[in-house]
């Protein structure tokens, strides 16, 4: 059997167990896109507008709901309703870091009820093991997918070394629920696990922002370092009007998809 | 000068530069009570009701508002109420964790405009010093506090070495917004930087819950290990009625203050 990198996404959702991951792939594989538009507005509009537009190029729509001044609890069904449309799923950005018992109550309850709509989530591994025990908790009955942020784009951060490795060991110990990793490159070579790496800090026309993010184009993410996914903000609706939002994700579907075409190829 | 953790509170709160750690340390003072109480409760009433028992007897209460599933904006109002009647400070226990540009969104804006009311924050170091930069360009100018998470109470948890060292190293590079440290025990001995040390897993009946928390004693705290602010949760709201929650509350306050009685004293 060829390296998981080596895979197909189709190859790789017909053997996945976790319902999240598997349905990712399959998107991935129906849409040939293996792009995630991380959409970080405060209203309501302009966050289903740039949803709407960029939903027939991605896989993923990256969430932050946290940042939307004016939310109301019917924007999760509107989101839920474009996610129907344009055929992608949902990944709140929540970066869970807090201890288990708290961890089960932030994704569970509150305002947003993250669990009840979003496919995927992630959590940083500081807290220790019992941050995926308390999130579990709250997803796998529902089908969810947990991604552990292994490593991080911005400049100076400390999710490196030994940290990255914990990371990891955290991850093989929960395969069920924990399905892949945010981290900037592949992160095993075991071909008996498959975890997705999904990859912030991809932009075409920009080196950086003022506050430390840092940027590598799709051909480094996805060809040269075996990521499987590609997240995109600013980049694709930071440009302009709609045409314009359209006509970037189609330029960074397109370039993400010629790179994982060449990797798998190569 | 005596090191920073012989000089009273009164001492330090003299000198402190950033308003929202002077005014914790004074009330600290006039209170006698270095107790932070930790309310994570799912219901508006259960909320208030809490913090109106426990009030007399904390400096500080802790809140996660995203777990209160019936928020709504004037639970804000009634939080600030409750503040101003019992004089105490309001730390919102977000643990922020992600890049400067979203984190500035987070803290800002969105349902719980954060900074608009929390005198005290806090945030994970691991995206690097960006994170500090993208709270402080918010918070600094409203006089907010951040805490940066140097240390952990969980089992397993990846909060140590140079991971702390280096919490420590992004703390003074920003010491006019990061007051301290979430962390276990005094982290610095440099008697011309005063950081605020603040521990959760503070317990006097119970070792541990099923999800890794893990819990000292307020001696073993404050007296031992040279921190500042005991945060007490579970151990106080979770044991019954007004009458006890109130008892309980007045016993950690009472155990909290002598240990620091007896840390000056020695």
């Amino acid at each position: 059997m060829p390296s998981v990198q080596k895979q197909t996404y189709a190859q790789r959702a017909s053997k996945h167990a976790n319902p999240a991951a598997k349905a990712l792939l399959e998107t991935i594989e129906r849409k040939k896109s293996n792009l995630c538009v991380s959409v970080d507005v405060t209203k309501q509009a302009d966050f289903l507008r740039i949803i709407d537009v960029v939903g027939p190029y991605i896989c993923l729509v990256k969430t932050h709901i946290d940042v939307v001044e004016d939310f109301e609890p019917s924007l999760i069904d509107r989101l839920k309703e474009l996610s129907m449309k344009h055929d992608f799923l949902i990944f709140e950005d929540r970066k869970f870091a807090d201890i288990g018992n708290t961890v089960a109550l932030q994704y569970s309850s509150g305002v947003y009820r993250i669990s009840s709509w979003s496919h995927i989530t992630n959590a940083h591994p500081v807290p220790g093991p019992g941050i995926v025990t308390g999130l579990a908790s709250v997803g796998q009955p529902l089908g969810r997918g947990l991604l552990l942020l292994a490593e991080m784009s911005t400049k100076g951060n400390l999710a490196t070394g030994a940290y990255t490795a914990q990371a990891v060991e955290i991850a093989r110990a929960h395969r069920d629920f924990v399905i892949g990793f945010i981290a900037m490159r592949r992160m095993s070579e075991d071909n008996d696990e498959d975890f997705l790496i999904l990859t912030p800090g991809v932009g075409l026309d920009s080196k950086g922002d003022a506050m430390g993010q840092q940027y590598r184009t799709p051909r480094e993410v996805v060809f040269e370092s075996g990521c499987d996914v590609i997240i995109v903000g600013r980049g694709i609706y930071g440009k302009g009007g709609d045409e314009e939002v359209k006509a970037q994700a189609e330029r960074y579907r397109k370039e993400g998809w010629a790179a994982y075409e060449e990797r798998i190829r190569a």
